[in-house]
């Protein structure tokens, strides 16, 4: 017993180096004696600093006990600092919102987790900001729940917190809360990311996919494929003469001022998984509506085309994680262009097409040659774990 | 081209039973042409549906195209149908909500998937509502975001998500949003979830695990063990005289009657990973405070009892999934546990114990033998997977 009559007091702390114990885990009777020493010691509440250079993710970080409050302390809270994780409750206590809510979440399972220009963890932070953001919304909060492989560095998932954390703090958009759960090796693949945001959507902005009308002109706030072909060259260990550098970037800034440049917009959409031609058939089906493309218009980096070509993949199915499509009224195109060439995440804006009257939904294009063609779902599989 | 001058309209669609095409996914070169027919039919935007019977989860699930859209449209939308997730759009619009928002998140990797009492889809649920319940908040929207590992058979996804949106209904909390990623086979293990939850806090509400004070009543909502001895012999193939069932429930509404009771309440929480005895750890510690309890009021169900005796497990560290831990001041702990008593889900509740004077944070029981013992956190890993 502690603090009471006897002499030495007794502390029990997590061995940093447990011997494995799996035929025992196997029997489920591993019990409190696993990778436990009860020690003597002096020091009352004594536990040993996290080894983020030498440890390893191991299945008492998920036990719900010491060693996972360890972790989320040295590692999780350290990283995301703020006044709503520090709470130390299950859920984040939050101020009143005024406005109607937005909630949007995404689960990240992308491989590589670093990548060029990124990681699972800014990428976790920038898309499902950019969910939020899309909906017309100010993103406010982020909720984190990690998936940890056993066996993880947990160097390398400071590194991952970390960038997580500086997207975060970038964006001025804080993570509140969060849980962490560790499965066996081979189970899961490293990190698995899942963010959830909300936001406030003031009021006389209504954007959503369905609110697209014939005439409407369709823009794209930059080149397409850039965060698909980072990936997949990393993966594949391709290198072309120039790198190709994911996009991922958080939009809402960009978002703001185009809600504050009084252009009519209907849609906002962020082409991810899918890319530009799935997400474009997500909103004419949403609206009704057919679309008429140019090829031209759209920008498709250099090396990105090349790598495209070289591995069959269409650059209008590859995903993107720092770009946007915005459908506005014809009148306001123009002025909105200019507000989105005017802001470092849309230098390359164009005006890509325009929505059609077509029952069908048919997403058409005409080509560089002068023909068209039907720019179809994505029917198979292109890449995947992209994001 | 589609409705134009060839007479052939052209479909593309998945095939339901495409053949491996490994070697290509590793060269990266799976493209437009994986697992795709063209073939010439007369019907526009004819696609199979999904084979829910014998169909299993295949990357396609994953990519954002056409697969995807038709796995959410006719799995997850028809299970969780409600307007906002009908709203099609990347996030959910939702009205504003008057209080301050409460948020909190959970993944969900609990193995096996369907035990008694429950599986992971109302497990989902539950917990997340239970989190943002215990912070004093009505529960009002949950997210849900899925990882499924190829291969996975559509029909048990189908029981997952069923039961989810069933939990949901009677909850009436429903799921607004949601995310699906797939990996490969062997990087995940069937399906994982993360569900986050949002919910306002009436004025004059104020919870927290900071709020504990010397003198206050411990309560706890019944029996301990449950859910963590539910999963565990079912694992290991352990039967017993009677079964062992997870108490998975959520506790929002026997909260709202505590809250609606008048009485002085400072902390609730429910007793998941690590069990009561860490969750009293982790409030101690919050507070300042030490705690005292009787071991005779802490109620085990007798089978719950022999297994963890079987297999040399303390209750006291065994996850619940349907219980909470109430901390109130002392006058009011008589009425606190008639109105808990009168509700179904905490029929068996006792007061436990009490908050004591304890700068060092120790959690000490008086056992049934009269002796006392320190009831320390947990330190090591219990019972992995268990949510």
């Amino acid at each position: 017993m502690r603090g009471g009559e006897c002499e030495i007091q007794y502390q029990v702390r997590t061995d940093p180096h447990p011997q494995p114990f799996s035929r025992l885990r196997e029997k489920g009777v591993n019990a409190q004696l696993q990778g436990i020493n009860v020690m003597s010691t002096v020091k009352p509440n004594y536990a040993r600093a996290l080894d983020i250079k030498n440890g390893r993710v191991d299945m008492s970080h998920g036990s719900g006990g010491r060693a996972m409050a360890q972790l989320i302390n040295e590692l999780f809270a350290a990283a995301f600092n703020n006044e709503y994780l520090a709470q130390g409750n299950d859920g984040a206590l939050l101020p009143a919102a005024s406005g109607r809510l937005v909630m949007a979440t995404d689960s990240h399972v992308v491989s590589p987790l670093f990548f060029a220009g990124g990681d699972i963890g800014c990428l976790s932070v920038h898309g499902t900001i950019n969910d939020v953001a899309v909906m017309g919304a100010k993103p406010l909060y982020l909720s984190a729940s990690f998936i940890l492989e056993e066996g993880y560095p947990l160097a390398d998932l400071k590194r991952i917190v970390e960038s997580m954390a500086q997207a975060s703090r970038e964006a001025g958009v804080p993570v509140v809360t969060g849980d962490t759960k560790v499965v066996e090796q081979g189970k899961g693949d490293g990190v698995f990311i899942t963010t959830t945001g909300v936001g406030v959507v003031r009021d006389g902005i209504n954007l959503s996919g369905d609110l697209a009308q014939p005439g409407d002109k369709i823009l794209l706030s930059g080149t397409i494929g850039d965060h698909g072909m980072a990936i997949l060259s990393q993966r594949e260990g391709l290198t072309f003469s120039a790198p190709i550098v994911s996009d991922t970037a958080a939009l809402h800034g960009l978002i703001a001022t185009m809600l504050d440049s009084g252009a009519k917009l209907r849609v906002l959409r962020d082409p991810t998984r899918g890319g530009l031609a799935t997400t474009l058939n997500e909103i004419a089906k949403q609206s009704g509506v057919g679309m008429m493309l140019q090829e031209s218009a759209i920008a498709v980096n250099q090396p990105v085309e090349a790598a495209c070509e070289f591995l069959g993949l269409d650059p209008l199915y590859v995903a993107n994680e720092g770009k946007l499509i915005a459908i506005c009224a014809p009148e306001d195109a123009p002025r909105l262009l200019e507000v989105m060439r005017a802001h470092p995440l849309a230098g390359a804006a164009s005006i890509i097409g325009e929505v059609t009257e077509d029952s069908h939904g048919f997403v058409q294009m005409t080509t560089k040659l002068g023909g068209r063609r039907v720019v179809d779902w994505l029917a198979g599989e292109q890449l995947p774990r992209i994001c």
